[in-house]
């Protein structure tokens, strides 16, 4: 089989022939579809009125594949997960590839075929792409732009918060970020990144009743910058307990060893929900019955404190502040 | 001023304190708008129903800065053009800005203010982006996706195009290319790209009550490429005048030395427009009447050939293919 040893040149960039030839020996294979077929400068899209999410997010992790997925899971996930966390229905999403000269094709088919398999299961379309390649070392970049229906009555925000909300996380901290030190390392273990798309838990939220008064998805700067991002643009508080949020042994071992704090690393598969106090056990209840949210866990509550504090182990209180410098560059 | 000479760091990717105090001294200062400043993890519009064009583009040109414009004002004029293409009014783009380690923030703030000056001239608001840094030698990639409304009655598609339909072109082919490849041979010449947002051709072309049958803009791969494509997705043919291409004396004698030809030269300012046979004469005169579209020309009609043929300036007949491999890497 030469033809999946072959490599990106400069060429597949060029949108002549050979971009043509890698349009539809890789990506047309994937990513077919009515939108893309047309083969217009933008797609066409039939909307009805109503609120849209629209967001984009560049993908450059390294190694581009690791236990729990690649590259193409995380560049789907991650922007499906953006839409899902304003309460939106996610619909479309652009794909634009940087590749450097020299990266495997065969690579590209297998970080292909997982964006199309992701994208199925998030039910979303890939509307439009692009491709460009550049000099380097064999190395991808994925941005993703994406597109979701908010359906009416919706309106998941942080200037929603309310005073004596519930804060749910809906699983472990740091798996992503352990699993990717892990294999830069090359330490041997077991632990995969959490790496996937939240719908089945919005779904259930949503599917219950319930109308999270905000949501977002735990990612770079972890949770601590996370609930600091959200106070500041709500212009509230927090009351974190540590003993409340679930980390698993063996990422709190890595991280033991490693110095690293989980309430600091990137998760790729993980979420808050922000919900009123009376919902609190219905919404926590409906999140553990998902696949991703099996491990949720009420962590806090919404105060009218101007920080982010937290009651540690041992019953002290102490301020929960962003992210400083990077835990680790490269990481999604 | 020590501030103007600082350089991108991993911390500035990290999502933490540094993420976000280059967000307010760069982005924020360039980039400030209701929905930007909400916070959240995608934008939230307010849209009527109707057709939505959608699509995104890489930037990945270098270098960065050239005659005529920077990738800054490329990556705002190279999707919103995408999104006039089909008819749209450009509404929204995201960023997701790639930045290699080491990059001077200086830089950065100069192509932040072009994108916000190209921004507002096409009449689009900034709705979400993103920002990782990557090592590297101080480089910078832009992708923008973009959202445009396509008002009723619109439909400039490929598979619209008719037997004996007028193809225009709205000015000399070559100048992008030409200007990118001189500045990176230190060849001094007065080339500028043509880099721009090409609204003023498409309102005048709808303000004459023109409805173009199809438009495409005319980048890499240069025009052959591109009429090659149209053709292909519609099923027609063309035949093009060469006498009637307009390309400037100082494009033509550098593409002469160099051996390149201005029919595969790309262009980051220039478009076709298919129109009715009937509604060529005022088309034409639509176009010159606007900045981008002074030098505009008839170059030939649709047919239901399976191929582009070229009447060449000494009155054969060629068939004129894609580009095959690369002109120039980086152009764009």
């Amino acid at each position: 089989m030469s033809e999946t040893k072959d490599i990106i040149t400069m060429a597949h960039g060029s949108g002549g022939q050979a971009s043509h030839e890698l349009m539809s020996r890789v990506f047309g294979k994937y990513f077919h579809n009515e939108i893309l077929d047309a083969l217009e400068d933008a797609a066409v899209l039939d909307m009805e009125a109503g609120k849209l999410a629209y967001s984009t997010d560049s993908f450059v992790v390294t190694p581009l594949f690791f236990k729990g997925g690649n590259i193409g899971k995380l560049c789907i996930a991650g922007t499906v997960n953006d839409l899902l966390m304003m309460g939106a229905e996610p619909k479309y999403l652009t794909c634009g590839f940087i590749i450097e000269e020299g990266f495997p094709i065969e690579d590209l088919d297998r970080i292909a075929a997982t964006m199309a398999e992701e994208a199925a299961k998030a039910g979303v379309l890939i509307a439009a792409g692009d491709t460009k390649v550049v000099d380097g070392q064999g190395g991808l970049y994925i941005n993703t732009s994406g597109i979701g229906i908010i359906p009416e009555g919706r309106a998941a925000r942080a200037a929603n918060m309310k005073k004596g909300d519930k804060i749910i996380l809906s699983g472990n901290l740091g798996d992503h970020q352990a699993c990717i030190y892990s294999a830069r390392m090359g330490i041997e273990n077991e632990i995969q990144s959490d790496c996937g798309v939240l719908k089945d838990i919005t779904d259930a939220l949503y599917g219950a009743g319930i109308t999270p008064h905000t949501m977002r998805d735990v990612t770079r700067g972890g949770l601590g910058t996370i609930l600091n991002e959200l106070c500041k643009a709500a212009g509230c508080g927090m009351r974190i307990e540590e003993s409340q949020i679930p980390v698993d042994d063996k990422v709190a071992g890595l991280a033991g060893i490693l110095g690293l704090d989980p309430l600091y690393m990137a998760n790729e598969g993980k979420m808050i929900a922000v919900v009123a106090e009376e919902d609190a056990d219905k919404a926590l209840e409906a999140m553990r019955q998902t696949e991703h949210g099996k491990n949720a866990a009420v962590i806090g509550t919404v105060t009218e404190d101007a920080n982010v504090q937290l009651v540690t182990g041992l019953g002290g209180v102490r301020v929960l502040d962003v992210l400083y410098g990077e835990g680790l560059p490269r990481i999604c």
